[in-house]
């Protein structure tokens, strides 16, 4: 897979590509990752990339010219067109299943504002796809751009070692996971629940279960509609309606 | 403000923590941003930060030690305790309000896993609140911690300019925005609208709203039903039954 990223702060994504998963996808050979100053595609004396907004107005917003431009030069005919998604608040809301979506595709571009507005004819004649990561107001769209990647890279064949595996099964029961405890058994007085710690497989793997469940329905109810359940771990879930959701903790 | 990141990937952290809103943030004064390796406080020959779950199955688990010390190196006897943020799937999902809340606080503390688990008892008796940023897998907490420290420091005062506070009002109205133009007015035929070209105040407003309704319709339509509308809105909007949901553009 090929991904470009078109931005004005290239240097923020130095760190993220080079660490970690992403960092080694990349030294497979598994993807490509290019962070693009657009400002180089702006074909005016002064760099611009922004002006101000017809109809007036505070804000600045993206001229149409530099992103089409360097899209347009990142997908030379006769390749297969790329995803060209634009990161902005009015987007779709991302999900789990539009990271699978996505990490099927050859080529992604990215195009990320910076406090900006986009001009209109982006969004309805360059651009395949609007995400948002969330209801919440971010600088710009570059850190939205790494979290999306970042879960489609992940994805892709040969990325992940076992050593993630299970934590990706961890969700696909569509539940929240179990407490987890490790070594020492005993830490400051506070004391790993002794089923962990019986040797006990079945009893461990009924405790884990329950605690899922648990922690989603004091979390996360709505996720308990989608999920299937044995007719006695309904009625069991049933039986906690004494449960009070879990106290905030400040 | 304060903020501390704990991480096993602190060179992740460069890039976004020195461009910049962030970076302008820190040279100001206005906020003191700091990822720090936990694994320097693995009191052990080995630096060992995790270890195998009790109870056995697949992954890893983040032992209590290293995190405990950590956070008590940073947050000395006699001052006032800061919010320990776990980033992490089972937490609360990050909202606006969420982060209004934690830019009022002094010092903040972001833990981080990476494809690991928490061992429970730092959940329990370390953090003060988990957060997840969406519904979505990713490698580590490392994404989630810097966009929403991100939205925490776009909020403290002094660090927006003139040029972004616009696009904070735009979001004010609990409606999505309206469409941008920019430069040229005709750019490979597509037209800008004329009555962003007329002059006229009164009906480019109008024009707006309408727009900013029309988009929410089609995109986020539950967010109307928290916004405060004139009954002529709420009129318009009823007629628009005919209006069909924004088509896909895949």
């Amino acid at each position: 897979m090929r991904i470009d990223v078109l931005t004005l702060f290239p240097e923020m994504f130095d760190g993220v590509f080079g660490a970690s998963i992403l960092g080694k996808a990349r030294d497979k050979g598994i993807v490509g990752l290019n962070a693009v100053n657009f400002r180089n595609y702006a074909n005016n004396k002064h760099n611009t990339v922004d002006d101000y907004p017809y109809g007036g107005g505070g804000g600045m917003v993206l001229k149409p010219e530099p992103l089409f431009a360097a899209v347009e030069d990142l997908a030379p005919d006769g390749a297969k067109a790329p995803r060209v998604i634009l990161m902005c608040p009015q987007g779709e809301t991302f999900t789990q299943s539009k990271a699978e979506e996505l990490s099927k595709e050859e080529h992604l571009v990215f195009v990320c504002g910076h406090y900006e507005g986009y001009d209109e004819r982006i969004r309805e004649h360059l651009v395949t796809d609007e995400i948002s990561i969330g209801d919440y107001v971010l600088t710009g769209g570059e850190l939205p751009a790494m979290t999306v990647i970042d879960s489609v890279v992940r994805l892709l064949p040969g990325v992940l070692g076992n050593e993630n595996s299970a934590v990706t099964d961890s969700f696909s029961t569509g539940l929240l996971e179990y407490p987890h405890y490790t070594r020492p058994a005993v830490f400051r007085g506070w004391e790993v629940p002794d089923v962990l710690l019986s040797g006990h497989h079945a009893n461990v793997e009924a405790w884990r279960r329950e605690q899922s469940l648990l922690r989603t329905l004091q979390r996360r109810p709505e996720l308990l509609e989608q999920v299937e359940l044995t007719k006695k771990e309904r009625a069991w879930l049933n039986n906690l309606t004494a449960a009070e959701p879990e106290p905030k903790k400040r």
